[in-house]
């Protein structure tokens, strides 16, 4: 339930209207626009008090939960939202492009890497520290010294790093040596980590669940956001289907589906949806002339070798011939790497 | 399995090849290259005469058929080999773009929108005539006075028609009329129908089944060239998945991967895997983008009082602001329109 | 649309009803019922003459076509109405086996079969003679000679005869030899098939698509009965999804779910749905608690050695195991072997 | 990697076994046999070992990890290992029916339930104290509250309790209340809850994500065992597939394909896989049929009034009709309830 709160109340009012909604035991997410306040009710049973709230001063109208995702829809704000991160944009103009390896395997791996990211105008490190592994006895990743290294190669390419969470207790080491905190697919729908996420300031890349639909998704984001934290970038990822000759089916529609529901940037990743290096180059390129606000792409420095995902890795190489294409491509649809 | 032939080998030599060939059961199917000619061995059973071919003057080699589709394989034909129909080539640097409503309703409706196509630079017009449609009771299409209708807006427009055909006893009917034949999702296994569209000349538009796999297709496309006819263009269009959210799910990366597999060319229906027009410019230019060599769109005069998919139709304007908007992502991609 | 006639209205009456639609242009689906007659009106477009229908004498009620697949709802005939071919019952008490090798390959192989099948209970044979392959250059069937060896089998054993029909053009060929014509899982919505099995009165066994729904099933079913013929019976035999450790997944819950919306007798394939003879005991298990009103069953004499679907056919030893366990699990349920 | 060690090896022998293991830097996991021990060597880069570990005395064999999940295959256990909990045991010739509310309500509703499961013949009272909701808008579970009320319900009636748990922090709090802790769909590869949930000592009922392949169920199953805790009942309860008409796709076939496998008891939820109480107890008697070793039902006293999944509990006095039905099935497979 939103209460939409006119751009001439006094604080007071305003600070009368939360009071009142804290009493009657909901919590409350306000949002500033231009010609009005958006105060978001959140908890079940809000229903109950919405007579109430339209009498109190200040209220121009109570609005019952339509879409099921008040705060990261355009109702809450039209367009793309940007979210700014230490001097980066994303969903403005200029597109982001993530990349690195699946996983930290050891300092040189990553620092090679970031340069060669650097280099091609990547401007946000990846690779994980903490691994999510089908097979408990599969390569978990470096943990904590897996952060560390990419902190060092954040310090000396200026890039900035996301990396993945897997568990709330995690959270905030994680976010200690990360700029952006990634939930992965299998955890789209771990309510409690996606809490957690929204309970500190970092902002969070959440990825699609392989068997997720575009609602779900808007609803776990919701989980973020109205547990306090608004920056949140979505990731279409592919999704999982009777089709075996891809890892995943990238579903390119999600991403002008999410724009018209939502305010969040939405980014793609064609790594793991082709599953295929070969076929990463044409993806990307669908991506941008789709609407998408980025990429996150895996490169490594020598795929064959990688202790993950090396099938579906760039070489270093590779990415930067990438991202020359991408240019022109971007900029037909009014964009810019 | 193929039979490769050297270029230097006489023609009578080539003749008793094919009467080897032809006289152990098999039929034959020959296609010409620059330095070598491939020699198709079509039947079950072929590896028993595969020795004694070998030996044959003039074969320089005998290979087993892998892929399991030869003739549409990039083993028969490298790059993408341009299916040429009156003046228009399938495959190349331009672009193609098919428009038109989902089914024939009136003379007037077709016309209209035949020139609307026209004039925003489309150069075939599409409409059905017989409609598969998944209730008894739902509009079957005009039949024979849909083809006269089509006729008539290509006579006056200089569009090619393309239309679908959905049974065998119809094939020579539809192709007296149409320039390009389409086979539709749901008849892409029709195997049928399949061989009596490649036992005629004109051109086959084949679409893929909402629950077909890549391989599947290629091996559908591969029933009407081995029944003799090489002109076929493929088309993906979405398939079935667990999202409703679209009408199916556009599967992009279909487009690469056919490119990796195949000399035929390669085109894409936006209007049918969205299922809303809203989303369909936003698919077009993501096809453009990923390389598919041109795009099938459903347009209408009025689109809310079609007589069948007439959420997915774009009006005659949105259509050809698409179309301008188009010609930008082509040419970053090295196409035009 | 229907019109419902009550018993006491006159021949006359009804034959004036009759008239008036057909004069109006729609054609006319008649079932007898012990306190109504159903009147179906068939074509698009009834609606408009729903209210002068209504006038007319001996005419109750109009109802509006709700659900889509009137002749084949319990609108049309509450419970399940058995399909009787020839002495034989099916959706009755009694279940029906129907089992046979994937192809008819030679007389020596059916005739084995047939013997097998009918020592160890069952009571129809099947048998494919016209075989729909992925790949043009797989085993197509021995057509009209495979006909003859199941008609050979037939007269030997006394069972009766299942077979698949492709094209609209062979039906009668094959309605010459069967006692039930099969339309497979890929010719579900071959509708010019399904109309021409709905124009001959051999009884039809529809097997539902790999990526159909329950409602396209039934609508399905209603082109074959809307045609002319009422005799069809469903099956179940696996759908598409993203499982691939068996061939498709086994829908269970669509025979619950065709059993509350139609009066269609409905069997179930499990053969097709595993993919493997390891998992079809267990599966014809589940089939008979769950309501299934038969079975379709792969058998061979030597299936390592088959031509098509060697691993997912039962030896015929296994065949009897099989029908010995499963008649218990009938008992269990109220039904019987 | 899994060392075979004989059953005449000394205490001795196998400490040193276990202490060169521990020592290389890796965990271990030892299973007793009639014949020999099983000793597992868990940790990423094990097969470096492999020639030193066969020269140890009293290992007769080292074998390569193949099934990819060893100590949850038929490699460490032929047959179905019985999980006993409590004077109740899972996997023998006795079915376990467990049964309850999708979420606990208040007090009053979950006596009267559970009284009304014993009455009926079920073993087992289900609950949700903590709900894993798609929504953060919708109810959560009454927590803490909500386990002291299923701990009461268990000290009057005798039923033992199963009740999700959703993060690692919580579960030494749920166990403390439940005995059997349920880790549902969504959270089937939370790698962290299932690590979690093999640090201790209480049974685990695992039931298989929508999305989830069969194989990546056993290997979710592997994380819990291999940290520990080898009392796992896995559960099928439907995959998400292009059908809607169910809110999940039973995959029946998983029954068998997992008991080909695993020697894990394997139960099955036919409520979530159903979506409409109408369905369940014919889908309960397939289960039945085809072998599974038990049910999980969600009933409810006032199903229309439920907080969540009303529309799939069945009533109480449906419940107990259902029992009676599947006595007869399960006596029919040389079961009983």
């Amino acid at each position: 339930m939103i209460a939409v709160v006119g751009a001439d109340c006094s604080l007071k009012a305003k600070a009368d209207i939360v009071r009142f909604i804290e009493g009657a035991g909901f919590r409350v997410q306000v949002s500033e626009h231009e010609h009005a306040s958006l105060i978001g009710v959140i908890g079940s049973g809000a229903a109950a008090i919405a007579d109430q709230l339209a009498t109190l001063p200040g209220v121009k109208e109570v609005r019952p939960v339509a879409p099921p995702y008040p705060l990261v829809s355009h109702e809450h704000y039209p367009g793309t939202r940007r979210v700014k991160i230490d001097g980066i944009s994303i969903g403005g103009e200029q597109l982001v492009v993530m990349a690195g390896p699946c996983a930290v395997e050891s300092r040189e791996q990553i620092l090679e890497v970031a340069r060669a990211v650097a280099a091609a105008g990547g401007t946000i490190l990846r690779g994980g520290a903490f691994k999510p592994r089908s097979s408990p006895y599969s390569f978990q990743g470096l943990g904590r010294t897996g952060l560390e290294f990419l902190a060092e190669a954040r310090d000396e390419t200026g890039l900035l790093v996301v990396t993945e969470v897997v568990a709330p207790e995690d959270v905030t080491l994680v976010a200690d040596y990360a700029d952006i905190l990634q939930i992965g697919a299998r955890n789209m729908q771990n309510f409690r980590l996606l809490s957690a996420a929204g309970g500190q300031p970092c902002p969070v890349l959440l990825k699609r669940g392989m068997m997720a639909t575009v609602e779900e998704l808007l609803l776990a984001a919701e989980y973020i956001v109205s547990s306090g934290n608004p920056r949140v970038v979505l990731c279409e990822r592919g999704i999982r289907t009777f089709e075996t000759a891809t890892r995943n089916t990238l579903d390119i529609c999600a991403i002008p589906m999410l724009k018209e529901r939502t305010h969040l940037p939405v980014i793609l990743d064609p790594s793991h949806a082709a599953g295929r290096r070969e076929l990463v180059p044409a993806l990307a390129r669908a991506a941008v002339a789709v609407g998408a606000d980025g990429l996150i792409v895996e490169v490594h420095p020598d795929p064959d070798r990688a202790m993950s995902d090396g099938r579906q890795s760039l070489e270093l190489d590779a990415f930067g011939a990438m991202m020359k294409d991408l240019d022109a491509v971007a900029r037909a649809v009014g964009r810019r790497l």
